[in-house]
């Protein structure tokens, strides 16, 4: 096992990353386990790892509350939050009954923000069991539900006391959300650690076959590009917004193609396509490197072609993003593979071209 | 015009009190008129003064999005907090875009948790327009709404950029609001304030006259104590307790009367009455102290008599309460007029009479 920090001062916690983790509740602080603990899920994670989670906790004497929620981004939704809050406060729990996240994304977002909300505000633990969810989602404290006119529209910013990353639950993952995960894992490659990208074009093959040492050593090496992001920017005022790399494009993916469509990490990975098409048009980054993108996204099995909503459709999604101020679109470009920039000055119609024509990145 | 300061690092802000503040838009922050700023009043607050602040906030140049809500403590709900959102959200507000509170404690307490949460937070200011507002809700940052299961379950800890108490604004107030507020500011000084307790007791007359010196005064005071206790302990884990005397058995008659039965102030009222007595029955006060909880509050025309429920729905009713750990109800108990402590350590048959013969505060 690999321990980092978040470095957040009085909210600093450690990301835990190993095999066999999720059922040592002694990676919990003993103080969490006194009373009520509440582990939420979804109806495919539970019947994998939620009886040897709960098991591990009432080991250590924690009474466990499970709540098991439908699989999918489409429950991100208040009436699943409403739907916990109904389950906390009838089995009465109080301000220091703490709230486990036991899945991916959708799970661990939903429970952080209930957890931020809830009696304004409860302990909270991520054991994300997803590669995206341990790379990206469950370090940082962005909790969210998603709004009919917007993902992630209504959430906090809210850390946890501990995540635990248990490379044994990325054996159960589907191929295609393990390719979901690498999107963001190939993010950090590009935005701000060339090294790393290095390593990922050498070793992507053994990622997709799940060779536990190499999951281990990307999952650590994202993990700690993220949390050197967090700690300097916790609340998203400069630099933190660079891990946004592929999201604005692939939040209009996402939301256009109708949540749940598309997964998160495939509309950041054509996204960052996008993004690396616009910054080739803006004459920051050259045809190579366009292609350095195309490529290892594909050897990742992950889309490198945009849908075709329309350019009218996607300026409209992308208006609806939280990246807009004044009016203007920040975009996050690459200045290089391994250094990435955030931007609102841009052409127009530099922009109209690559939302007019998404389909010739696969060219 | 008096300026307080509530003192949380980079989180401080200011208090301002006086007359003729509510139109004075240069009291908000330069910073935060330079685009759309949205103001969330009600439709009883909206007649009187929102054109004014409308027209104050466009003289600097600010875009104003006004959303008027329905007047109650009924709408402090999910429903009305996501009629904001699809405003919010359909008028394309972003990350920078201030949300102004312009009402009392429910349009206070809907705005900043809406602005806590709206893109993870967006900024904040409060113009509290009723005395309740202006002295306890609109200070020290506790957002929330209600759920059927409690009052304030859902919420946020958030602090505005600045508070804009207006006395004008106290002229309209109807007198059973204006007693309710009074209630929060006897507190003051049965908890922390034996001096202002004093001065109370002799010039209650004065404010519910609604003498402009007087309640300026008696504002600033109440705004004083709140921000030093706040300053102090934030998130309540320790001494922001104490200003909930009154309010664990306040919550639970609010709560059993049915939300806006009662109001805030006048359920409080009853619930220091009763906490006093329960301070009396476990022998920290006498009988004397007792009365002069009474007097002042029946002398500020405020309900002394809790209604008769029941104990054991009363019983229930707390086990809700945000203030209940490991199973155990921490209560505000008076050890002497001017100073309250915070106490888990209580004789089931003690408060059970209490709850049971609530009457009796009258005798």
């Amino acid at each position: 096992m690999n321990t980092l920090s978040v470095n957040l001062g009085e909210r600093s916690y450690p990301i835990h990353i190993g095999s066999g983790l999720c059922t040592q509740a002694a990676l919990i602080p003993e103080k969490l386990l006194k009373g009520k603990i509440v582990v939420i899920t979804n109806d495919t994670v539970a019947p994998l790892y939620l009886e040897s989670v709960l098991s591990g906790l009432r080991a250590r004497g924690a009474e466990c509350m499970p709540i098991v929620l439908p699989d999918g981004e489409a429950y991100k939704s208040w009436e699943t939050l409403n739907r916990i809050f109904d389950e906390l406060l009838s089995h009465r729990c109080e301000r220091k009954t703490p709230l486990i996240a036991l899945g991916g994304g959708v799970i661990g977002d939903l429970t952080g923000f209930a957890a931020a909300t809830y009696q304004r505000g409860v302990p909270f633990i991520q054991i994300p069991t997803t590669l995206l969810s341990q790379v990206d989602s469950a370090v940082g404290g962005k909790t969210a539900i998603n709004h009919p006119l917007g993902k992630n529209m209504i959430g906090a910013f809210y850390q946890p006391q501990v995540v635990i990353a248990d490379m044994d639950t990325l054996r159960t993952l589907p191929p295609r959300e393990l390719a979901a995960g690498l999107a963001e894992v190939i993010k950090y490659g590009f935005i701000r650690d060339a090294e790393f990208l290095d390593w990922l074009e050498k070793n992507i093959d053994r990622l997709i076959a799940l060779e536990p040492e190499a999951l281990a050593f990307a999952v650590e090496r994202s993990c700690q590009n993220k949390a050197d992001v967090v700690a300097g920017d916790e609340r998203e005022t400069g630099e933190r917004a660079l891990l946004n790399f592929g999201h604005t494009f692939g939040h209009a993916i996402e939301a256009g193609m109708g949540y749940g469509a598309w997964l998160h990490g495939e509309a950041v990975s054509a996204g960052m396509v996008m993004a690396a098409r616009f910054s080739e048009k803006l004459g920051y980054i050259g045809k190579a490197d366009v292609q350095r993108v195309v490529d290892i996204l594909a050897r990742a099995k992950l889309p490198v072609a945009a849908p075709e909503l329309g350019a009218a459709r996607y300026l409209d999604l992308m208006g609806h993003d939280k990246k807009v101020e004044g009016g203007r679109i920040n975009f996050i470009l690459l200045k290089k593979p391994g250094a990435a920039f955030i931007s609102n000055q841009y052409d127009a119609a530099a922009l109209q071209a690559i939302l007019s024509t998404p389909k010739q990145t696969h060219a």
